[in-house]
C-alpha cells in the first residue's frame, strides 16, 4: 500500500544489503514514521514482544525472516531450534506465529547447514509474498458484501465498522479485514469506516485511522463504546473485523472488545464479518473461548496513554489513580453463533466446521 | 462520603457565607482536589456543560442550587423562567436535571418576589437532602444483591463491574451503582470492583478508581472492551450502572458503551442491574431508543486524552491523527429486556411496566 504516493510493504529485506530486516515502527504511528532495521534474533523478538509489529499475519512474517536473520548467525540445528523457540514465545495467542515458524523448520531441517542461510530467506519470502496475496484475494472475496450494500444505498455511504487494526500494517499487505475496504475504494464504492479506538493500545486511532487516512478512505473515529450505539440507528451496514486465532469450529479470537461488537451486531441484526488468511485457523482446537490462550499484557497499558503533546512532543499520560490496579487482557473470543461468516483466500465460508471443510478440505477430520 | 477522613457531599452551600455554591470540579479528579466557588447563574451552566459537576441527580442539585442564585441576582419571574430555561438547556439527555428544575419552579412561581431567594435555597436543600437520602435507601435496597453472592463464596470477593461513574460523585452523596457497594463494604462484605475505563471522557479510571480508593473499596481498572471476556470466563458476579433517564417501560440511558455490557451479561447469564432515585424515571415515554435524546459531545473528547504527564502536570494528548475527523455520542440506551431488574429508593423491581408501577403507583397510568 502507499504512504503519500510511496508504495510500502509492512516488512521486507532491505534494499541496500540484502540481508537486514526492516519494519515500519508501529510504536511511534501516526506520530512518526521510523523504519527500523533488524540485524539480530534478539531484536526481531524485541519488536514482536514491545509490538513495533502487530497483527497476525505480520508476526508470522517477521518471525520467519527471525529465523534466516538468526541462522546467518549460526546455521547449527541446535541454533535453529533454539531461535524457533525464542520467537514462539514473544506472543501467545496468534496461531501465525507458530504456524510460519513450524513452516521454516519444515524446510530448515532438511536443509544442509551451508545451504539453510539462502534456504531460510527464499522461505521467509514466501510466507510474505503468500500473505500479500491471500490477503489480496480476502479483498476481492469480500468486496462483494460492501458493493451488495452500495448497490441498495445510492445517495449514501456504504458504513463498515472495524475494532482494531486488521490493515496493511497487520499484514505484509493489503490487511484482512481492510482488504475488501481498500478493494471497494478503488472500485470507486462510497464507503466509509466507523474506526473503533481499541483501548488499551489504540491501534484504531494510531493505525488504522492512519492507513485509511493515507488511502483516502473516509473513515470517523469513535469510542470503543459507540458502536453499539450506532448499530441500534442503523448507521451500520455491516462489520468486517480481523482475528488472531480461528478454531476450525469457527470461534475467532481477536482484539479484547471484538466479541461485545458482535453481541451488538447480532442483537440488530447486522452482518458480522471475520477475515483472515488460512494461517490464522488452529485446525487442532474446537472450543475458542475454552482452549484459545488470552495473552495478559502489562497494566501500565492501561494506566497509561501515548499520545502527542500540545508542543508537538510524544508524551505518555497516566490516566488512572496512582494506587489503583489494573487488568489487561489483550483478546477475547466470539463464539462462532455470533458471526455471519468468514472471508479468506479461497473465498467466504459459514463459521462452521462444515463450512470451513468445504474451503479447506486437506485440513478436515 | 469521605476523602482522606474528611466527609464531603459534591454539592454544598458555602459554610461561611451561607449563600454561594460549592462544588468539586470534577475534571480536575484525579489529579489535583478543586473545591470551586459558584456565585452566579452563568457559572453554575457553565460547571454543567463543561462537567465540572456531572451524573444526573447531581446535575438536577446542583441546577436548584443554580436557580436560588439566579433568584438572588433578580427575584423577578421573568429572570426565574430565563435562568431555568438556561439551566434546562446545559445537557439534554439526564431527565433529573428537568425533574430538578420543574420542582423549584413549582414552588417558586407560587412564591411572592420577595420571599423567593429563602424559598430557593431551602428548596434547593431539600433537593439535596433527599437525593443523598434516596441514594442511601438505594444502598440498603440493593446490598442484599452482593451479600447474596458473598453468600454463596465465602473464600473469594464478590465481583462486580461498574461502567462510568455512578459513585457519590454523580450524586449529592452515596452513588446510585455503588451506594449498594459501598453498603457491602461496610457491612465488611469481600467485595471487587471491576471499574470500566469508560472512554472518551474516562469517568471509571478518574472518578470510580478514585472514590473506591478514598473509601477503601478493592477495584481493578479495565479498559472498556475487557467486560465481555472478564463474563465468559466466570469474573463478573453481577453489573451495577447507574441511570440518565428511565423510560416508564424500563428501558435505560446511561453513558455510551453501558448497551454494550448489558448484551455481555445477557449472554453470560450475568445479573445486570441499573440503580438510580426516581427523578431519573420519564412517566412519559415508552421507548428508550426512539424518545431518549442522546447528547453528541465535541469530537475533541474522543481525540484527545487527559493525564498526569511525566513530570507531573497534568497533560492533554492527542490520540488519533490530525486529519481524522471523530464522533461522540455520550449516552446509549439498554432495552429493558437486557435488564435482570431495577434498583430504587422503595426498593428492587422488574424493569417493566408493571414493575415500576408497583413502586410508584402513584406514576402509574
Amino acid at each position: 500500500m502507499r504512504i503519500n504516493g510511496t508504495p510500502y510493504r509492512s516488512v521486507w529485506v532491505d534494499e541496500h544489503d540484502h540481508w537486514s530486516v526492516r519494519i515500519i515502527d508501529q510504536t511511534k504511528l501516526p506520530w512518526s514514521f521510523d523504519i527500523l532495521r533488524l540485524t539480530q534474533l534478539r531484536e526481531v523478538a524485541h519488536a514482536i514482544r514491545s509490538m513495533q509489529v502487530r497483527g497476525a499475519p505480520l508476526i508470522g512474517a517477521v518471525a520467519a525472516y527471525g529465523l534466516a536473520l538468526a541462522i546467518r548467525a549460526d546455521s547449527s540445528t541446535e541454533a535453529l531450534e533454539r531461535a524457533a523457540e525464542l520467537l514462539a514465545a514473544t506472543r501467545p495467542t496468534a496461531v501465525n506465529l507458530r504456524w510460519a515458524i513450524e513452516r521454516m523448520l519444515g524446510i530448515l531441517r532438511n536443509t544442509r547447514a551451508a545451504d539453510r542461510v539462502a534456504a531460510a530467506y527464499r522461505a521467509a519470502e514466501a510466507i510474505a509474498d503468500e500473505d500479500a496475496a491471500q490477503n489480496e484475494a480476502i479483498g476481492e472475496h469480500g468486496v462483494g458484501l460492501i458493493a451488495d450494500f452500495a448497490a441498495g444505498k445510492p445517495a449514501a455511504p456504504v458504513n463498515v465498522l472495524t475494532h482494531c487494526n486488521a490493515g496493511w500494517l497487520a499484514t505484509v499487505d493489503w490487511g484482512t479485514a481492510l482488504a475488501p475496504i481498500y478493494k471497494a475504494y478503488d472500485r470507486g464504492i462510497d464507503v466509509h469506516v466507523w474506526v473503533d479506538e481499541t483501548r488499551p493500545r489504540n491501534q484504531g486511532a494510531s493505525l488504522t485511522a492512519f492507513e485509511l487516512g493515507k488511502h483516502g478512505v473516509k473513515h470517523t473515529v469513535i469510542s470503543d463504546n459507540a458502536g453499539g450505539h450506532l448499530m441500534q440507528h442503523g448507521q451500520v451496514d455491516l462489520v468486517i473485523v480481523g482475528a488472531d486465532r480461528v478454531t476450525r469450529t469457527g470461534d475467532a479470537a481477536n482484539k479484547i472488545g471484538t466479541y461485545l461488537k458482535a453481541l451488538a451486531a447480532h442483537d440488530n441484526s447486522v452482518p458480522f464479518w471475520v477475515a483472515f488468511p488460512s494461517s490464522t485457523i488452529d485446525w487442532r482446537i474446537a472450543d475458542g473461548i475454552g482452549e484459545i490462550p488470552i495473552e495478559e499484557r502489562s497494566p501500565s497499558e492501561v494506566t497509561t496513554i501515548t499520545g502527542r503533546a500540545m508542543d508537538g512532543s510524544v508524551a505518555t499520560v497516566r490516566v488512572t489513580p496512582s494506587d489503583s490496579p489494573a487488568a489487561n487482557p489483550a483478546f477475547d473470543v466470539t463464539p462462532q453463533r455470533l458471526i455471519t461468516g468468514l472471508i479468506t483466500e479461497r473465498g467466504r465460508c459459514d463459521a462452521t466446521v462444515q463450512g470451513l471443510a468445504r474451503l479447506f478440505p486437506e485440513h478436515a477430520v
